[in-house]
């Protein structure tokens, strides 16, 4: 019990979520309202990867470019997901006409069910694809109004009037699932472009052909303001190609002695089309296991998008031989109940692994799941199957341009304003650089935040940034609620899931202040109690002491002064026998 | 509440700590004797990396090498440690005669302070800058008895006699901090080789002289056992060089117009070792910041490896230009109280950063620190300093040897047995391969798990796993306890973290069965509780109505029945209002 001791333990600290500045929070700017300028407003997507969504604003009417969400991580248990602020929309929502999607991916669609309501219900502008895929999610929450959805064929190359002074217009361009598309805002004062996410197909670092025609309307031609993905700044150089992936892809398949199993995002559509035309082509049925891969596979059937006759059930396994089965799978990230971790622990219904398999992990390791990874290549390995990552072969490229990509297409199209978008603030700083590097004056660019202000004004002259900004916090959903996110409760969270909680309950006798008997305690997620019955009995030493030095002759009884020193009288002592800081609830009832 | 609305919610579920196959916890073998073979027990580090232990037996005798700690992750909520099991040890602590230390690094030291006493303190072998380390933190538990160290200088190439038939030599190789050793233990039947970690520094894959001379050693010899890191088996090639990542620097040192301020991990003692060099070499005064960093300069300085005349206290840093000003600062990896991180936030004491700083980060991300890391650069990148890091330039190689180098060091070394070590079992298995492929036969060769009993016997002819394991469940360091760790605590924190603790507390008259008041009402970490008045209200009609329909009528009152119907009837109206599924405490009080 040398108290010295402590100074050997590393004390964890709860960290707050943002080690940002600290400011204290303070009442929404009051936001001046909009002149005769263009006001854009990202309101999620820049300060993060995730919950992508821009405001376009003109006179009385507002554009929305899409309705994302973000994954949460340890800095936030208990919570589903992250949404955008939208308050800012919500206070204008009778101005908002359209909501325009680039493509069918969650950061991008995911916040529709929660939030398009909150928006007024506006129509819904996207391509076929993301229709499906926003349908399919909308299905989830039968409660709610059915979406207007506007399915826009790219292919049409005709602005679609959204207002008097608002016309939009889609353009395709390349990610990683189909119909992702480019947005052209066309303004009194100029257009304005928005890729969404984007990548450039290449050969060894040169644009294939497709490239070029894709980016060949903006030939000739200046934009008011042009705005980009940002997520792959980071890295140097080219993307390897899709086409190299998948002829390594190809070749490794018709070289297996025995099942062929591919694990990659769900979200990976095109990659996935390509995978179902190369079990044919080696004569494979496919089998395709789990539950987002089995729902994107039945959207490609339904769009025929390729044909699908040699997709069979999965408990038609054994009908055919090893060497004819293709089986994609989801849980190439490791994720607990996945169907590839559920082959690989044993716990699959049908598929038992062994070392015949090839196991390809078509996909990278999403930052965080490095150890859920780890562990599913563990499991893989004690089958000694084959496994095949992107260390070993180019099995995997992301649906996110690198920086020669990015450079590229900011080749392609002649810009007055730049201003970079989805991805850490870092990232939109480096995207700038690049911008600047090209030719783009400083005072042309500006980074922005989540809620910035940013305004095109004097009829496209100039390019601001207002003081004011649009309220920005992150909203959350969590359970059946969405809103305010509270510090108060993740912070218990935090400390919960350190050190636990410590219930201390006492009934006093009000007449003598003694207690009626020996006080209870309920502990959860502090140490584990039944090897600790000493110190309880202590500690309730310590309780009736605590109480009744408070209590005891006192008339009547100050109970927020008895709890106040059981509180601290407990806690002191807790630490000192544990080192460990639990949440000290008293209850201490008069009778 | 159309209770369908459910479906749409991802239900998180709790991750047991490991995804690998149930198993139930059996009682721990029964192992037999050793025989008169060699025994080799990895007792931690073969299925993971962190806390190296193995153990080597013969006859009376045992020598243990290396005795390190692993951090911990979402995992292991409120764990500070985990550490290898050592229970078999325990049993056989009169036999121990030597703990051997590979280096100074956490995850082949960090275990002392803790599992010393329970080896029953035998002599640790070490070079002398392990032993510093192992002082230094042996200090911050003054509690304990005093270690007995035995400093071994590498210079000296006689064999340590440590008992009649076990002889101890070490061999410098190559890692990251200063007196990286490599162990040869002799015994009767043959040398056994276990490199601790390690790196081969080489021009553009070329090893550099020094490290041949290093593996000169083992030339026209053959070793009975062979055992090595494995943790960069994944990556091919060699890495960039230690001197190609310093020339870099020195560049950039060279040219900064302001401060440079580099960060590095405090472990890299021979990088910052040269960057103390590189400062003297353009007449730059150096300030050390953080406090794991100063430790180790501290060091450096009482060894006199370096110079260090120009280190000058932070509050001095005003006396000198900008551009004579280096810092070697903590916090590469975006720790939340680290020196970078305060600079970045602006709760510095005395550096504010500007856009004249350059700042290196001269280290990789460590995996799960990625979200910690893009904090630091987005806060770095709002005071528009320059910031480089390795995916700009190589500013950072890694300690641990990648595939091309782990080759070329078992071709340095004849060898009749291999078993690798230190990583995942799918690093271990990729290493078991690199084996076979350069001529070692499929049965000379052991991928072990923790706890795998191995022993080389019939004289040093076969090489055997038993079926018998010792035990090798995690132990942790939680607060002042050391011991096994507790599923069932693991489990309620991680409860808690998600949906919290709802406290239940009712006064219920004996003689009527009714409650004496209104029931009260704890919860912690579930909502925000200022906002959800109705809801607890609400639930406070159930919890009287589902305790007095048991109750009224009931003489004497069974409080397990009513408690019981209280806990279901309160979770099902939270989870149906909510969706949140918090830990339902009932306290029910007969007065």
């Amino acid at each position: 019990m040398n108290p010295t001791f402590t100074t050997g333990l590393r004390r964890k600290n709860i960290r707050r979520r943002s080690n940002a500045p600290v400011a204290a929070k303070k009442p929404h700017d009051v936001i001046p309202p909009i002149g005769d300028g263009i006001r854009i407003i990202p309101l999620g997507g820049v300060e993060e990867i995730g919950k992508n969504m821009t405001v376009i604003e003109f006179g009385e009417d507002i554009i929305v470019v899409d309705a994302g969400i973000q994954f949460t991580d340890a800095e936030t248990p208990g919570v589903d997901y992250i949404l955008p602020n939208t308050k800012y929309l919500e206070d204008r929502k009778e101005r908002i006409r359209a909501l325009v999607i680039t493509h069918g991916h969650l950061d991008h669609i995911g916040g529709i069910p929660y939030l398009i309501g909150r928006l007024g219900n506006p129509p819904i502008y996207t391509r076929e694809f993301g229709a499906l895929l926003i349908q399919k999610r909308q299905a989830e929450f039968p409660h709610l109004p059915p979406l207007n959805l506007r399915i826009i064929d790219v292919k049409d190359k005709s602005s679609i009037p959204i207002t008097s002074k608002l016309k939009l217009r889609f353009f395709g361009l390349t990610h990683a699932i189909p119909d992702s598309t480019g947005i052209i805002i066309e303004t009194p004062y100029g257009d304005i472009v928005n890729t969404g996410d984007v990548r450039v197909e290449n050969e060894g670092g040169v644009p294939v052909a497709k490239e070029f025609e894709q980016y060949s309307i903006f030939k000739d031609k200046e934009i008011l303001l042009f705005t980009m993905d940002s997520t792959g700044i980071e890295k140097p150089g080219f993307s390897p190609s899709e086409a190299s992936i998948l002829k390594n892809i190809d070749k490794i398949v018709s070289e297996v002695p025995g099942r062929v199993i591919i694990a990659t995002f769900a979200s990976q559509v095109e990659r996935i089309v390509e995978f179902i035309k190369t079990a044919k082509r080696y004569g494979k049925k496919i089998v395709i296991e789990g539950r987002s891969m089995r729902n994107n596979v039945e959207i490609i059937k339904h769009l025929n998008l390729v044909e699908v006759d040699h997709v069979i059930p999965v408990d038609d396994i054994e009908k055919y031989p090893p060497n004819k089965i293709m089986m994609i799978a989801t849980g190439a990230q490791g994720e607990e109940f996945a169907a590839l971790m559920r082959m690989s622990n044993n716990t699959h219904k049908f598929i038992k692994l062994n070392r015949t398999d090839t196991i390809i992990l078509s996909s990278s390791i999403i930052p965080g799941n490095d150890r859920a990874v780890a562990k599913l290549k563990d499991n893989l390995y004690r089958h000694d199957s084959k496994i095949i990552t992107y260390l070993d072969t180019d099995v995997h490229t992301s649906g996110h341009g690198k920086r020669g990509e990015l450079e590229w297409i900011h080749k392609q199209i002649k810009y007055k304003f730049f201003m970079p978008v989805h991805g850490h603030h870092y990232m939109l700083k480096q995207h700038a650089e690049l911008a600047r590097s090209l030719g783009c004056p400083a005072e042309n660019i500006i980074v922005p935040d989540n809620g910035s202000i940013i305004e095109i004004r004097d009829q496209g002259k100039t390019f601001v940034r207002l003081k004011e900004k649009a309220p920005s916090e992150d909203m959350v959903v969590e359970g059946l609620s969405i809103g305010d996110i509270s510090e108060v409760v993740i912070r218990d969270r935090k400390m919960l899931a350190e050190d636990g909680i410590f219930v201390v309950i006492a009934l006093v006798n009000t007449r003598t202040g003694h207690l009626k008997k020996s006080p209870d305690i309920i502990a959860r997620g502090f140490v584990y109690l039944r090897e600790s019955q000493e110190l309880l009995s202590e500690a309730r030493t310590i309780i009736k002491r605590s109480i009744e030095s408070t209590s005891v002759g006192m008339n009547p009884i100050n109970f927020d002064y008895a709890k106040n020193a059981v509180v601290e009288d407990v806690s002191r002592f807790l630490f000192q026998r544990t080192a460990k800081k639990p949440i000290v609830i008293p209850v201490i009832l008069g009778v």
